[in-house]
């Protein structure tokens, strides 16, 4: 302790030794002196943070707009569809031409190129050589990095390999004659140093398998670090998101242990200090070498994924995985700086920053150590701090530069993260070179900013609202705003893994068991049994029904209508807390509730979960609202009047619901009807009988009175018939087909005699979705998006994509990327945890697909078709993809139900808006652009229920994705949103006068106010 | 003004005199120092608003409970409903029985009544006599009010009429041996005194035809005045609500110009200086004094009907007549007192007042004018500030009081109004004794206190929201907060008399043109016309209409169609200012719109008037909502992601209306649809088809584009149906029968192959609704409530009250006064401004009622049915009422939409709730009473759509009173609610991934603000 707590002097000396130096060496204004288009851009995004959105977002664009106009227009649009201050000045400039005359998109490309340039060390290994040797020159080092786009393929990820070991050969030949005038020394890392992406070297990452990636990942890996160590060069392996860490850090562990690298000590990776568990993972790695007494490299960062890591998280409502301050971080790196310098003897330490303070502060604790300069290094990134790195070069330090290689389209991302970076307003050189901060301020210790306990200095609560946006946007409605959504399973996690895998084991042993309908809380069995199958093993049975008898319907309204009387007078918050309760119990069951969807429903390890986390988020959502919709609302302030509107039960309801979300959907219509005070006859589809009878047996134990909620198994034509004529039934919850949606309609449209209400009906049938692909698209995202749109869960959701539109030449690049990604889909039982495709739910809907298979195939262009492997003997379709598709053929015009994607030409947004809205359904649809003015017409002329933009269109998020269409995919009505419960629901208004012998009490509070 | 200017001087002299002498002569604390209850109910309420009402609402109740039990449970109710500082104290100490041991019921009431022997000066004449000669004694005077039920026949006006007069003939008997002993001075106004008010001497006040009251009311008023006259009595008429105050001033000077009083200077009347226009009004009485040099009284008097004022102006959006500032009051008060003052010649003022800077301004500014004090005189209210009435008389001035006479119950009104104004926070009597205001304070002029420019000093914006309620209210939602209601005309302005005269007579000149349908704004004439008739004289033809072919439904659902492409994609701000461009026409034609439906269904003036007011309501409303609507909602804060709620229209609509809000209810689901993008084919009731084409007439002229709304004549049958069933028709918007809504229903449950939409529809049907009367219910109220609700517009409201259910003996107190107010309805032309009771719609509503009727007549008591005058030859069916009517009854059971009115026996609430419930239909329902046990079981357990309680059951008010029920009563609709316009729509949700690149706009804008 005594130590750190000495060398602040020593830190802030050599501080600002290396601050004098760098302004000495170079004019320190330079990096945003100069009038260029980048120093111009670094100042206004300063200013102004919504230019920096536009802007960012245009050069984001700029590398795949293929023509002048476009180039143009894309920058017009950036600028004018947002007003800012410095937009609208830039706007006067275009305008006028004063400022950059005459603006062409030659010129616009060229000033982006050369920004580039700046961070971007060469197009190609050639062309980076030279500036490679430079930096040698200068005495410093470099390590090489390949930028590229995202691997959806086996293919690509070969690729990548092939490219990461051809480098290492042509910088070993190119660099001998370096070495031979200038010999490295020997304590220090060999002079060819490269940094690998594990994600280039797998085309699909399961999280709930880490075993299945490593295998994949090593089997490109190895002959890259064996070709290593026989040239003698440095691999390290560099970390990306928070997802991929475990994975990572595993992965160099299995790599260092091949028996012919374990004596090999020029392997590295990386440690992110922006990372809670980073310190913790350092240790565990230490020791781990320790043990092994083996030899490595950390290079150590901050982190570049920050906002990444905060958006993934919050929209799972997992933990933040990263420190929320910069200065939590900049604290926890010095941390780390000091376990990894006291460990010197395993680990060799690389410390990456621009952060003079952090520089000094390794350097100066490195000293106290008795460490010399060479026993360590610094790492810069190749463009930036230019000045620093010179000053730390002139001191006898150690410096690396980190040096990206490639062309400019995939390495955008790597560029606008660079400069985000130096427009952060908590980045470092910002803070020296922009702001003017003062050199004793940069070099204060972070720790001492924390506050005595220990803790961060949290700044106030989140004050976003107040600053302007790039959207528009309402603010939300206090409904939803404390409503927080189940988190999905992190299946990163092995303990996770294992609750899942116990799950399945202890559920397999379940099957077979025997399931009765329930009325009034006693089961009720019947002769007439129905044997729910494992559609991956048809042979498995794994429950058998009692199918309901006409009697049965009729005792089930009869107990529901009994019940009604005391469950709708029950208080609101009374039903709040036991649909609360019931969630609690989904929630305590999560992992046998996935496991009995994975047999029964044939889902894989996320869709099952994510099923079971929307029936929670469905309870504790609806819940929520009740609450919200209980308090009443009043109408208008009325002098000597009080008029409340508030919601009454509609009465007893039949909730019909579909196999294909066999949890969520049935938990979903029924907690909906029951929160509000309604009673309920539950009949799910009969593919999915034993999840539902797991979930009434949950509403019990949670204490749901008998009566309330009654459930009878049977099929659609009989039971549910039965049903929706009775007269007692008020109401119909209906999810499914189009066929059965519009019966229903048809038979709750007769008003018997007698009848209590008129039948309302709730309404959610299919869906043929589109999404269109603008010429300007990310296709790293949009590939990724439809795989996920289109195959997940085998396309057996009424919310995936069947219809892709293309925009002009796009088709060309995006097909064969989609085909790779689709090829690289794993299909197998939905019970190994690597399986992307299972098997559709069962013979008919098999029988059904392959039927428009065949005609496609017959009519239409197979662009690519899924290999089942011959061990599975399920209703497994492989995942298929047509193109040259008439829009209006069968094959684009039906639901399918399966994992068949048509793909279809547009030559522009016009038609392609055509294509997309010429459907009987209108459900979801999606669009990939990066055009703000297309996105902004799709916006309005793309008319379905759901619209995604720049994302995949499934998955929707209870609250967040209010969800539902209309045309022939539904009624109006959005499951999940703030509207829903109002169907389940009579409003009502009660008026009191209050004004009595000429005395109105609030007139008289108010003139009493007056006087205050 | 010099004049004004010095006399503050002499104010404050004289006014310290009078405080001095007050505070001699008697305890100045006496007022509130004793502890009896009267002295700490005053002390209580002033410290504890909440109490006030609480207490101020038992005492209102307590004359009418009939039982020990019913007086503790109330006093009880008042107290543990309403958690109030004094009444958790006060229940303590009941509890405990420390406080008042033992409660009982009778020491309850006895203590009332000794507190309401304060103010009252006797139960009857004889008991008053032995007071006012103890006034008379004291040297004071006094003039004589009766106190008394509200008059609602003319029974009791002619009683009323007889009290007077008795009254007169028993003061001059039992005076003369007083002005024997003490003479009255020549300048004095006579001993025998006695004050009138008009509503007393009518059955009925029609505010449109001030004539006929003057008449009935002067009939009554003659006869009372020459007695006096002979007897040299005086006469003061009072005055009431503001609504009575022309007529009051108009009658006082018919009554002046009458020959046989034309000399005769010994009446007066009251000006109220609260009034805005009550200066104006003096100077007007001046002049016509002065124009037929008469003399007359003048009591000044501030005004007591604040809060009714308010609360009546502001609930139909009326300017606010009186000042809402005391200050103000006062202010107006002085220059009134001025200018009455400076024309003594014809006015023998009297000041009204307890304020000492009041009284000593007016002698001030006298004594200037060198008046004697015996030249006017002060009057102060008997039991009310006795020590300033003896300082005055002890200082030579004359003093008279105002002396109550009459019964606890019907006197309860008046009590409550004095113990109101001792608590009242602005009362000068709390200034002075509750609160210990400064004698300079109070003597201050409140002119002076006024702002330079002589306007008022306004309080800050009103803060009532942050002071408790009695009423634990939600806060009214943003969406309602700013919207205005159209305020309906006030016939008791004869401008406006004239307008709708002239109106009237326009219309008739346009009888007998002929209307045609009309299809994408173009005309569409047929050979088979329809007579539209004026029921009220069938023989007048109001037009001619041509019925649609089943060709013209076909092309009117196509124009709908093509037109929904552009105005479905009009942005939704051009759709509202064009719905407000139509509001404003209305607005424009609204006295002629108002005289077609005298004309074609039958409406009196008011009926008329409001029908047109809540038509021009739902455009501005609906606009409203839409404009809120239309921003979309955010529907949860995720970071990296922006997902807005919004909502498009749902295609080409049927809107099928009724007659019997021929304008309203068509124009509502018109705009409705309009508003949200729809595009419609109106099809209006056969009956009021004249109507319906002003309104097309009306849309066209606003601009609205050919083809948006189509209009098409005809019969339901015929019409309607085609339309219902065209395949193109999205949705439809019903109001009318029962059956006519469920067989819509059906046929909307079918759905049309290549039909776009499910089809939806917007039911609202019929009522049977009921009202309950408790024990305790304020019948002055009830019985116009019920009068208004089951015999405005002859019954023919959907919000009708047919049903009367009265609670134990209640019964038989409420029926008669119930038959003979029925009695006072006067039958008639709606054309004539008095008529209440205009004819039913048409021949067979006549038939169909009169069946029902007589079917009654044979099955139960006929309690009351009105006369037809033999003159009218329409469709007249008069007010009918029976009695022990079976609840299981047809009469009880089934729709008649006619003037008919049975009433049910309850023994309790149980009872009276399942009567009250027993019925297929769920509409409206209403309550009287009082006990607030009773109003919370009936507001949770008697479920109709729209629940009253104490105040009428139909006229509900757009925006402020959501409309519509559910069973047989309709879809759960809401008309003029928060969630109506949700009907026409489909929510859609548009997500946008706004993470691009890692980097996601609103955490660096959040990063950036942490750092500020």
């Amino acid at each position: 302790m005594s130590k750190v707590a000495n060398i602040q002097a020593d830190v802030e000396q050599l501080g600002r030794q290396i601050f004098d130096l760098a302004d000495k060496a170079s004019n320190s204004r330079s990096l945003f002196g100069k009038k260029d288009l980048y120093s111009r851009l670094m100042e206004w995004s300063m200013q102004d943070p919504l230019f920096k959105t536009q802007m960012f977002r245009f050069v984001d664009v700029l590398p795949n707009l293929r023509s002048a106009d476009e180039v143009v227009s894309h920058l017009s649009e950036y600028l004018n569809d947002t007003k800012t201050p410095v937009s609208t000045f830039l706007q006067g400039a275009l305008r006028i031409g004063s400022f950059i005359p005459p603006v062409s998109a030659a010129i616009i490309r060229k000033n982006i190129v050369a920004m580039a340039n700046i961070f971007i060390t060469g197009a190609d290994n050639k062309s980076a050589l030279r500036n490679l040797r430079k930096i040698s020159k200068e005495g410093a080092r470099f390590t090489i990095d390949i930028l590229g786009e995202a691997v959806v393929g086996e293919r690509e990820a070969d690729d990548y390999a092939r490219r990461y070991r051809s480098l290492l050969d042509f910088l070993a030949e190119h660099t001998q004659s370096w070495q031979a005038s200038t010999p490295i020394p020997a304590n220090e890392p060999p002079l060819v140093n490269i940094s690998i992406k594990i994600s280039a070297l797998c085309a699909r990452i399961h999280s709930s398998d880490p075993e299945t990636n490593i295998a994949a990942i090593l089997s490109r890996l190895k002959p890259i670090a064996l070709r290593a160590k026989e040239l003698g060069a440095f691999i390290n392996l560099d970390m990306e998101s928070y997802g991929l860490k475990e994975l990572t850090l595993e992965l160099f562990k299995r790599l260092a242990e091949e028996p012919q690298l374990s004596d090999y000590p020029h392997l590295g990776f990386v440690i992110q200090a922006y990372l809670r568990d980073s310190y913790r993972d350092t240790e565990k790695m230490l020791k781990w070498a320790q043990q092994r007494n083996r030899q490595f490299t950390i290079r150590l960062v901050k982190g570049a994924y920050w906002d990444f890591e905060k958006v993934f998280a919050a929209q799972r409502t997992w933990e933040v995985p990263v420190y929320t301050s910069k200065i939590e971080t900049d604290a926890n790196y010095e941390r780390i700086t000091r376990l990894i310098l006291e460990n010197r003897k395993y680990v060799y330490p690389a410390f990456a920053s621009h952060n003079v303070r952090t520089i000094s502060c390794a350097a100066a604790y490195a000293r106290t150590l008795g460490l010399e300069p060479g026993d360590y290094e610094f790492q810069m990134l190749y463009g930036m701090a230019t000045a620093i790195r010179r000053a730390l070069l002139s001191l006898g330090y150690r410096v690396r530069e980190y040096c990206p290689i490639g062309e400019l389209v995939p390495g955008m991302a790597y560029l606008v993260r660079r400069l985000l970076e130096n427009t952060s307003n908590e980045g470092f050189l910002r803070a020296r070179f922009g702001a003017n901060t003062s050199i004793t301020e940069l070099l204060r210790d972070p720790a001492s900013q924390l506050t005595a306990k220990g803790g961060p200095l949290i700044p106030p609560a989140d004050n976003a609202a107040t600053t302007k946006s790039v959207h528009p946007r309402p603010t939300p409605s206090d409904s939803v705003a404390s409503f927080t959504n189940e988190p999905p399973a992190d299946f990163t996690s092995s303990s996770v893994r294992k609750k899942m895998v116990l799950a399945l084991q202890s559920i397999r042993s379940k099957f077979g068991r025997s399931y009765p309908c329930m009325i009034a809380g006693r089961p009720r069995i019947s002769r007439d049994l129905l044997r729910s199958q494992n559609p991956a093993r048809p042979e498995e049975i794994v429950g058998l029904i009692s199918t309901a008898a006409p009697g049965d319907v009729v005792d089930a309204v009869a107990a529901a209508k009994r019940s009604f009387a005391n469950w709708s007078k029950t208080v609101a918050e009374g039903r709040c807390h036991l649909i609360e309760r019931l969630a609690a119990k989904l929630r305590q069951n999560r992992f046998d509730l996935a496991a009995w969807e994975v047999f029964e429903a044939g889902k894989n390890w996320s869709e099952a979960d994510a099923d079971v986390c929307e029936a929670i988020d469905f309870c504790v959502f609806y819940a929520h609202e009740m609450r919200r919709l209980s308090k009443g609302r009043l109408t208008q302030e009325t002098a000597g009047e009080v008029s409340i509107e508030s919601y009454l039960p509609r009465g007893v309801g039949a909730i019909i619901a579909p196999w294909n979300f066999p949890l969520a959907i049935l938990c979903g219509m029924t907690v909906a009807a029951l929160v509000t005070g309604n009673t309920v006859i539950i009949k799910p589809a009969e593919q999915s009988s034993v999840i539902a009878a797991q979930f009434m047996n949950l509403m019990q134990e949670s204490g749901l009175p008998d009566g309330v909620a009654n459930l009878l198994f049977g099929n659609g034509e009989t039971v549910g018939s039965l049903l929706v004529v009775h007269p007692d039934i008020d109401f119909v919850a209906f999810t499914g087909s189009r066929q059965v949606g519009t019966e229903i309609w048809q038979m709750a449209g007769v008003t018997h005699p007698n009848q209590r209400n008129l039948k309302k009906v709730v309404c959610e049938m299919g869906g043929k979705n589109a999404m269109i692909i603008d010429t300007d698209a990310d296709l790293d995202e949009a590939v990724l998006g439809i795989i996920q749109s289109a195959f997940g869960y085998q396309g057996q959701k009424c919310s995936a994509l069947s219809r892709l539109i293309t925009i002009g030449e796009i088709h060309e690049e995006l097909v064969p990327r989609l085909t790779e990604a689709a090829a690289a889909l794993n299909i197998g039982l939905p019970e190994h945890p690597s399986t992307d495709i299972g098997p559709v739910i069962d013979q008919a809907a098999f029988r059904k697909i392959q039927s428009y298979i065949e005609n496609g195939k017959r009519e239409h262009t197979l662009s690519y078709q899924g290999h089942i492997p011959s061990e599975l003997r399920g209703f497994f379709v492989p995942p298929t993809i047509f193109t040259d598709v008439d829009p209006a053929s069968r094959l684009a015009q039906e639901e399918i139900f399966g994992p068949v994607l048509s793909v279809h030409r547009a030559e522009d947004l016009d038609k392609a808006l055509k294509i997309a809205n010429d459907s009987p359904f209108a459900l979801t649809g999606g669009l990939y652009s990066r055009s703000p003015r297309n996105i902004a017409r799709v916006r309005s002329e793309f008319l379905v229920g759901n619209l995604y933009i720049n994302r995949p269109i499934t998955g929707a998020i209870v609250g967040r994705h209010p969800f539902g269409g209309f045309k022939m995919s539904g009624s109006g009505t959005k499951a999940g949103g703030h509207d829903y419960l109002l169907h389940f629901t009579f409003p009502r208004v009660v008026t009191e006068n209050t004004l009595r012998r000429g005395f109105a009490p609030e007139i008289q509070r108010q003139s009493s106010a007056d006087r205050g």
